[in-house]
């Protein structure tokens, strides 16, 4: 029996985590570290095009390859390249399989903005990951670091960033507009568009904010739900499904042909589907294809499945 | 029916939160914010000495209230005082009433050590609450605070205490004692001792540390579990319990008159329970006589009858 009482044991962990505002703030963390700027990298051709314009205005040298309509990636052709960095995105909270590729002395740099939590499943011995908590919960900023390597933690502002403030604001007034009647929609949506606008003009690396490391302290997801509601989507949408089941559960996605009239339909009916992700600069058939269908358990079971009774009477 | 997706809503609330690395810390940031090192301050004469030294250290002029031995404490008194600040401890994890005390114009200093989170119960006009998540949880460090005052947040320095880290690789080494039988215990025991010590000296207000947020993160406190446990300890015990039911659940506190032997014939069995305090300068009955029994989840069911069984039989 172990000594009960006392300071609680801890075990010792391979990695380090730090906290920035968002998950381009990750990024530019990671590219700004040692001598990361002048590192090749290779990326998917599959992403959100926010990425590629943080490369751009660090001046970094990159090259894409191919994920394919499974959302597998073009194993060979990454192993013929010669390249520093691989940047991954586990794409809707799935661990891709990097079995196959030859990570010796290169570093992996994993996008897992569709996770809350996330280990190294693939020991890579250089290993820099983060999430986006503001993708998948109700905090306005903030982003997860974790990384066996060493990273120049002074590039991280000791300050909010303004984007975040502004945000919760927006929040706020929308759930004065649900539950009160207050304001309108449009009152919430120009302060959200301004929120977006404040960051995306951001150039700086900031701390998540206190309130979002409050929010992360009380909150917990409840995978259970989850699941079952992506379960319950993947039974009666199968011949939409991508993905046969997720390590973390966010979304559930879709390949619909006619994305973009369903999505606008669903609109009538006061449903906004996140889209993942509309273009890039790459060609990809995806772009043009799939539509995210949030798990949240913020959502009551009601709700949820008007979602579903919508979606299915478009899909008929 | 809500709008279903976009950004989530979130109600606004009428305190701001930060976090300190300790509660010493939450209550030096309160001390040295604004004017309040010119107030006049009562204390209750039931509380850890290191509050005292605080207040002795940061010239802070004070008095006692009285705490009675069933934790309520002397309201008619408070109300006969010239303060300007009242300090109230919420002990084990109870919110003490405070409907007959006059708080006009007072400032209520809540110390929540015992919570895991915790609200303005009284609302209280002018308000700052803190816990202390070393005390409760595998965290090494970190205080949250919560306010509706203007508080000098430059006076937390943006780095981490120096106590922190040392804490941490005492739980590592503890961890690979129990688990691995690597390093012997008195390894851990003079690397907590040397971590305690560094605190002890410490006068900065830090930040709390990446690592306790990222735990802050991934844990939460099985609250049904505990309460079970509280439950059944009362049950047993009821004959030296104190306190009927508490709104955030610690620890069991039980009253003994041979506390002492108690605690050191607990040691024999591999039981190492604290005592919530040992003494102050203040006369007190209750410094002689509580034990406090942990309900934390992180020890099983089978570590808790072994527990229960061990004071049983010495408590015959």
């Amino acid at each position: 029996m172990r000594p009960i009482g006392g300071e609680i044991e801890l075990k010792l962990t391979d990695f380090k985590v730090y906290f920035t505002d968002s998950g381009r703030s990750s990024i530019r963390l990671f590219l700004r570290s040692g001598d990361n700027r002048y590192k090749k990298y290779l990326l998917p051709n599959y992403f959100c095009e926010v990425i590629e314009n943080i490369f751009v205005e660090e001046k970094i040298t990159y090259s894409f390859y191919d994920v394919f309509e499974d959302l597998s990636i073009d194993e060979d052709y990454i192993n013929t390249q010669e390249f520093d960095v691989l940047y991954v995105i586990n794409y809707f909270g799935q661990y891709i399989a990097l079995d196959n590729i030859n990570l010796d002395n290169k570093i992996l740099l994993e996008d897992n903005v569709f996770f809350y939590d996330f280990t190294n499943q693939n020991n890579a011995k250089q290993w820099y990951a983060f999430n986006s908590y503001r993708k998948i919960s109700t905090l306005a900023d903030g982003s997860l670091v974790k990384t066996n390597l060493t990273i120049d933690v002074d590039k991280i502002l000791k300050e909010e960033a303004s984007f975040t403030n502004e945000k919760y604001r927006a929040k706020a007034i929308k759930y004065s507009y649900i539950n009160k009647n207050e304001f309108n929609e449009q009152e919430y949506l120009n302060k959200f568009s301004y929120a977006e606008e404040l960051l995306d003009n951001q150039r700086d690396v900031y701390m998540i904010s206190s309130k979002s490391l409050y929010l992360l302290s009380i909150s917990s997801i409840d995978e259970e739900i989850r699941k079952k509601r992506f379960m319950k989507l993947k039974f009666l949408f199968s011949e939409f499904s991508i993905l046969e089941n997720v390590d973390n559960y966010s979304f559930f996605i879709m390949k619909i042909l006619k994305r973009d009239t369903i999505k606008n339909k669903l609109m009538q009916s006061n449903i906004f589907l996140p889209v993942h992700w509309l273009k890039s600069t790459q060609d990809n058939e995806l772009y043009n294809l799939v539509i995210s269908v949030p798990l949240f358990e913020n959502y009551n079971d009601d709700e949820f499945d008007y979602l579903i009774n919508s979606l299915r009477d478009l899909l008929k």
